[in-house]
């Protein structure tokens, strides 16, 4: 078995591959990490939409909503993008839209896939046991930031190909080795590491840094969040066992 | 001003920007460091062409032609993709002909653009002292391999990163930071940094190592190839002065 990492939604196509696990970072910084919070606080469901309109219909219609546009909650929303609003008392048994500027973008791109597979730090180890498991090839979707390659994103496809380094992976390709150079280099002090990206300076201007840590921490939540392209909804298959 | 490296052609309108200068990468292994070569041997112009089937034509209206296409020399060629073939008795004074798998497609992708130069591990300092004294953003466009994110050229990135940092660009994007980031656990000994990579892998498998040392030292010609839309000739701006 192989990894790779993509770095952006729009390399997708160029990253060819059968019968293997996407795991789509969208993103770090928050939706991954958010929908995890979500599913380890008992959430049913997380129905990831694309368009603000799309969540508004549903809003309508009785669901809960999170979600942001360039950082800022929606509006007619029940939640922002940040892990700590999704607690147990707001979200146990419940099924809750999602739309964010990357997340669900990248969500869509992989949705014909075979497997796809919620990944953030929160549920890194989960991650790893499953696709060792399944003994097939993974590839980490980054959803980076309006398409461009984002660092955070990134540095999680760096930790999970150093796990599944561990577990016997073939990790001989570009990406997946610089993307390991960066995990390595940051694992020290993830917190010192990130200061560098263009997205903390977005989340500080927004009051979000206090978010950063626990976005960064790894095994948080042991949760495992599958997309079904049939009802177009996200579970936590550990949770259905 | 400031630099940023955008890693793949299929990522470069996502990285827009006005009058400023597109560095293409295309590829350190091997074609924009055989340009380089060409002109430092007097070359008097290189064309760039995206087909085998272009190269055909102007070979039959009596240029030379080099090139490659999945690392083997064309049947027709005078030239394959190897700076050292582009000697001084072969090139000076001539107009030269070049296709390969991926250099000739990025210079395509930026075609329209402000200002684009061929940037190589040979011209680095060339490169940074003109970008330095346009003073205009700058953008490292990476060939890539087939569109996908490769070591080699975004290596070069981090390498005019750190040298336009020296001369205060504002170098904070997260493609810059990580190239950068790259290009320092690289510069103590390329050699051992590119081991990792992809392409020498393919490089060893045609005989090709050789040139890797050459591709990867800095300042060996001192050129400035640049690109002019109008003409679709690529000439030494330096050699012309």
């Amino acid at each position: 078995m192989k990894i790779d990492v993509c770095f952006s939604p729009v390399l997708y196509p160029y990253y060819a591959g059968n019968n293997r696990i996407i795991v789509v970072i969208a993103d770090i910084f928050r939706a991954t990490t958010t929908i995890c919070a979500a599913f380890r606080n008992g959430a049913a469901g997380v129905i990831p939409v694309r368009t603000m309109e799309e969540a508004k219909v549903l809003k309508d219609n009785g669901y809960l909503v999170g979600g942001e546009r360039n950082i800022q909650k929606f509006e007619f929303g029940d939640f922002g993008n940040s892990p700590s609003e999704y607690t147990e008392d707001k979200v146990k048994n419940k099924e809750i839209v999602i739309s964010t500027t990357n997340g669900t973008h990248a969500i869509d791109i992989a949705a014909g896939c075979d497997c796809l597979i919620i990944g953030s730090f929160s549920n890194l180890s989960a991650i790893a046991e499953f696709c060792s498991g399944a003994e097939k090839d993974v590839l980490v979707l980054c959803a980076g930031w309006k398409d461009k390659f984002n660092i955070e994103d990134s540095l999680f496809g760096g930790a999970l190909v150093d796990k599944l380094s561990e577990k016997g992976f073939d990790i001989n390709y570009d990406a997946a080795q610089t993307a390991l150079s960066m995990w390595r280099e940051a694992k020290p002090d993830p917190m010192k590491y990130i200061e560098r990206s263009e997205h903390i300076k977005r989340l500080e201007a927004h009051g979000l840094l206090d978010v950063v840590e626990y976005c960064l921490t790894p095994d948080t939540a042991n949760v495992l969040p599958v997309y079904d392209k049939t009802t177009k909804k996200i579970t936590d298959k550990l949770q259905e066992q």
